[in-house]
């Protein structure tokens, strides 16, 4: 469904309007942790998180007819941002239905990149409903957070700058919430190195992947509460899914508290500010949830956009 | 006293010990301020500031028999922590006299690298006569923290990297305590790109070099007791001072609320942490205290050891 020259040809697209993020590595991370980390920095992506590159690839692959349209989407967080900033590069216009009690930061740094915001309250109003209105009314075109193979396309662009600069690495460790980023990111690895092993990584109290992988298919849970607010989505993409599947090793497991402690390792020891759901990878690797036996291994910091309350309770 | 021949041979030297920092950029950044800013992480330096490059050159630089009685140096802060790893790059011990009430992460940090500690009470005890006993007792060389050659040599590579990726800047700005970084800068920076306008930079509650600048040498404050931790030495060095002076045009001041501003831009916008010494360069840049007219702008930030009650406080 995606291919690696998917990847590639996404990454000729979207190169002149995003950030080619460091890859960053720490004796301070690898003596705690007994692996030696490469951290891939999507939390310096411009709108901070690797949203954009499945934004923007989606909306440089639409027909110039639909984009003239403008496009929406729905979000409280980083995709909203990232569909505002791809919407501005490609020169339309985006509306973001976001929830009333969407964090003011992100709504506010969404209106700044362009994007026009109209608000639904989570218990009374049909986000559906709404997204259809504007549809009907505008011809907008939807962009899906995850679920789409242009989305997919762009998220794998990262892994494919990681390991072009590491070279061949034993694992690659990815959080999953939707499934895009860690579609994506399987999808180059395992076309750049077959041998590698790539894991998930979901909070503990949001298992709906690992469950699903026990299944064999899609399974839905009662929306989580984890601190890890980009992973909150209930249940696996239908494509997603089929794409991980059978490329992915084994979802594992992190606490919140481990969750908050990696993000407190990441601020205080590698001084780089990174929100709870960017934290989840580095947690399992630093807390030792993958098999023993793995010395080189990729950790995808998805994000970095955390309102300074999270900060201050760190 | 300090030519750049110097500084390129401590770059040499201390190659395989440092990191060579990212320059960072920020559109964010870039629209608040008004100028082209390129940012030099030396908070993402080993130890978590630039002081191991002028640590590690002295080291380097000392003979065999000196160093093999090993070092002793007094620091509360990030000279410590950088005076201990270069013990460690150079095979040798260091003593490391810190007050009793120096952050106990900083100590923490410290003792991790390897170094020993020594503690003094800052209201009885006398720091030279400890000093002069421990090298009594032991042979030991005191690595000073800013006013020797092979200091300030070490600390100006970190402008020389800078400068070899942006090419000739209109200005740079620096922070200001001892004047170490501030000295090795604006000789790399007026060596490289004659020019080039170079700043210092300073909390306006720390005047020292400012009152310096304008009596024509060194002045002494009373210790001042600004947030930016690692700028509290009371007057210029004698040879910092004279490397400065001819080279610097101007030092400009900050205020409190403006460094703690400019970590909140930097921590929450930028995704870096910065402790409040390393973000007085971005304050002063952020808040216009260069003058009119300059475009291009290296902002150096020093460093990122900051306690976590600090970053609770912002």
């Amino acid at each position: 469904m995606v291919s690696f020259s998917d990847i590639e040809a996404a990454a000729e697209r979207i190169r002149p309007h995003v950030h080619r993020t460091p890859v960053m590595t720490s004796r301070l991370f690898n003596a705690a942790s007994g692996v030696e980390a490469f951290f891939k920095c999507e939390n310096l992506q411009r709108g901070g998180a690797f949203k954009l590159r499945g934004a923007a690839n989606f909306l440089l692959s639409m027909g110039d007819d639909a984009v003239g349209n403008g496009v929406v989407a729905f979000s409280s967080g980083n995709h909203a941002q990232a569909v505002a900033i791809a919407a501005g590069i490609r020169g339309t216009r985006a509306t973001l239905v976001m929830p009333t009690d969407a964090p003011q930061s992100k709504a506010e740094a969404t209106a700044a990149y362009g994007g026009r915001i109209v608000r639904f309250d989570r218990m009374k109003d049909d986000r559906e409903a709404i997204g259809r209105r504007i549809a009907e009314e505008t011809g907008a075109t939807l962009v899906p957070p995850f679920d789409h193979e242009w989305i997919i396309a762009g998220q794998g662009t990262a892994a494919k700058e990681l390991l072009e600069e590491t070279g061949e690495l034993d694992a690659l460790a990815v959080c999953v919430g939707g499934g895009g980023l860690l579609a994506g990111s399987a999808t180059a690895a395992k076309a750049m190195y077959p041998k590698m092993r790539v894991f998930g990584v979901e909070p503990a109290i949001a298992n709906d992947w690992a469950l699903s992988f026990a299944a064999g298919k899609p399974v839905e849970i009662t929306p989580p509460d984890t601190i890890a607010d980009g992973l909150r989505s209930p249940k696996p993409g239908k494509v997603t899914f089929a794409v991980v599947r059978p490329l992915v090793e084994d979802i594992v497991l992190v606490s919140e508290e481990e969750i908050v402690a990696a993000m407190r390792f990441l601020l205080m020891r590698m001084k780089i500010l990174v929100e709870p759901s960017g934290a989840v990878a580095a947690a399992a690797v630093l807390f030792g949830k993958l098999p023993k036996g793995i010395g080189r291994v990729g950790v995808m910091v998805s994000g970095g956009n955390v309102d300074l309350e999270v900060v201050r309770g760190l």
